[in-house]
């Protein structure tokens, strides 16, 4: 498939492409510079002075220190561990707090506890995906022993309120962790400010590539190891470095963390006329998530009368999806969606456009006329 | 550092440097091909191929179906998952059998399952690095839910009876793991041929990049999943698949498959020349590990009266290890060392040398001439 033959590209909340200057910085770690980081000779000590050039990028982009910064193989990796490691380290806290609209990743390791013996109270969304304040406030008790909330939704762009939460834990002795798979990157985020004590980053979700994540721990946050091995990480995460994607991950942070503000106008305003575009052509249209409270690049629209799936094979030339690419088998509504109140047969209809550094005005125009073009199709031949 | 001013690298049981083609069958997954590889869309299915290209390469590479092929973030995690993935199946046995030379990624998960109640032996070696076929016979019992044998010893390099080890565990109904991080590509592994159950490959052993391995796991054997989330691999390691390092360790894989022979034939000359020109200066140099049953690029020297590190420090020329990367703080004798009954002091002399594909036969005569003279040198000021 040639270049230009490819659809555009509206699927960056699945993965987004490496950017040059970030596989620029990787390349020296693939090519010349060789060997083990911990190894004492020179090839050893370049590729060590890369990894802590790394932390100190991730460490700058959420505002804190590069020692609370740990590399991982990734986002799932990095939740595991946060989830996991902080309950295996806090035995006598024997509960956990989350939403209902959390990614596998994250609901996975709390089902696992809730199997050892754990009680997981799963908190729900409003209407427009977020979190509720008061349900939190409810379920935490002197037994959390960790509140787990996602930044962002990866299927709306919902943002939640995580620092209002993270008070709440706090005063009753639970900590806070939150999956910003979704928002590192796109959006501000300072640790410190929003109370947070682990927040998990994966690097195919910014630029970087994939296979590569970091877990942000808070100094003195009670935690243990979920692989198990030599005492890479300082024992967290043992395993010998991914020296290449790791200075990858950091420049893809150093970018955002100059770039993300500006980038996320530029994605607002395309993304916003890609809704309005597509709103003109498309009675009934509407918005899945908060309308202001939101990833600058995620536009997950509910088409009327037709399905999702149906919608986007009649479109080829777009390349977007119906929700997480990590549940893409069979036709079934989001359970995201499902959670926010949308009947069944509405959230049918929903497709996520996810926009990012690529995309061009001219790109939108084309995918907003394609998509209402195929939906006005697609219900003629279900009314005739 | 310029590349010629460089030292000698003869330290590729640390690391190996990504091979050319390897990068090259990197690349595009690095560049154009970017995307999730479980979208739906085209930008997905090209990765999903990749990914399915790659562990074709790997099962031909140890003569298994591909569809016995799990991609892992490296050999710890693969170690990790076997070990633990196993016992969580199995709870009705409550015993490991597994030896005293094993790597941290091996004993970590070994020593977590014994202080979680389970028994676990560890069998000793003969002075040459060999685990005793008769200590693991004695050691397995109808409890025994695993027995977990590295395939090559790091340090030594050091090959293993893997083959009678499984007769003896499939007898009493025990699987069989096998740590083959320095030994996959290096030497014909055939897992049906050896017996073996589960089997870890990791990529910077064989000129693939970091972050990636991949775990054998032969058709039927019970196994759970260590990360927790979304279903890739079969739901055995979720988490988005690192398609660049997958493609990378495929290619390496094919090139393994094609060429270790030779390559170990050139390999296991060059290193005999090192050692008897070494020799030829030394007397009283001694070999740690199997005069023939070894890797054909190790080479484990005692040096008599001086410290490895000591040595080392005196040849900046080349950049070589006095034992396993990932224990590389402080100056103590090798626990693999002692383990073969040599005493403390002696094994305080040992040089690890592990030679690659780069190493020619000029380096090999440079290495020899600098470390001889280098301990002469050491030796005089000792005595005097």
């Amino acid at each position: 498939m040639k270049n230009k033959d490819r659809p555009i590209y509206l699927d960056h909340n699945a993965s987004t492409p490496i950017l040059p200057a970030v596989l620029q910085a990787m390349l020296p770690y693939l090519q010349e510079n060789f060997g083990n980081p911990s190894s004492a000779h020179p090839y050893g000590k370049t590729l060590r002075k890369a990894i802590e050039r790394a932390r100190e990028q991730v460490a700058q982009l959420i505002s804190c220190s590069p020692d609370e910064v740990y590399f991982t193989s990734g986002g799932t990796e990095a939740n595991n561990l946060a989830i996991r490691g902080v309950a295996k380290a806090r035995p006598e806290r024997r509960h956990l707090v989350t939403s209902v609209i959390e990614h596998p990743a994250t609901s996975g390791p709390c089902n696992y506890l809730e199997q050892s013996g754990y009680r997981v109270s799963r908190v729900a969304v409003d209407g427009r995906g977020q979190v509720l304040p008061e349900a939190i406030s409810q379920a935490l008790c002197q037994d959390t022993a960790l509140l787990t909330v996602m930044h962002a939704n990866s299927e709306t762009g919902t943002l939640q309120a995580i620092a209002e939460f993270s008070d709440m834990a706090h005063r009753v002795g639970a900590l806070v962790h939150s999956d910003a798979a979704q928002s590192c990157g796109k959006v501000k985020l300072q640790v410190e400010h929003e109370g947070i004590d682990l927040l998990s980053i994966a690097g195919h979700k910014l630029y970087a590539p994939q296979g590569v994540g970091a877990l942000f721990v808070r100094r003195g946050t009670p935690i243990e190891a979920l692989i198990i091995g030599a005492g890479h990480e300082c024992g967290l995460r043992p395993g010998t470095e991914n020296v290449a994607a790791i200075a990858g991950l950091g420049k893809a942070c150093e970018i955002a963390h100059f770039s993300q503000q500006e980038e996320g106008l530029r994605l607002v305003q395309l993304r916003d006329r890609l809704f309005s575009r597509i709103q003109e052509q498309v009675p009934g249209l509407a918005l899945n998530g908060h309308p202001s409270q939101r990833l600058p690049n995620t536009l997950n629209l509910r088409f009327p009368g037709v399905s999702g799936t149906a919608l986007l094979a009649a479109c080829p030339e777009i390349a977007a999806s119906t929700g997480s690419a990590c549940h893409e088998a069979g036709e079934s509504a989001s359970a995201i969606i499902l959670a926010m109140g949308i009947a069944p047969q509405d959230a049918l209809g929903s497709v996520r456009l996810t926009l990012g550094r690529g995309n061009t005005s001219d790109e939108i125009e084309r995918t907003a006329d394609a998509l209402a073009q195929a939906w006005s199709q697609l219900v003629c031949r279900t009314v005739n």
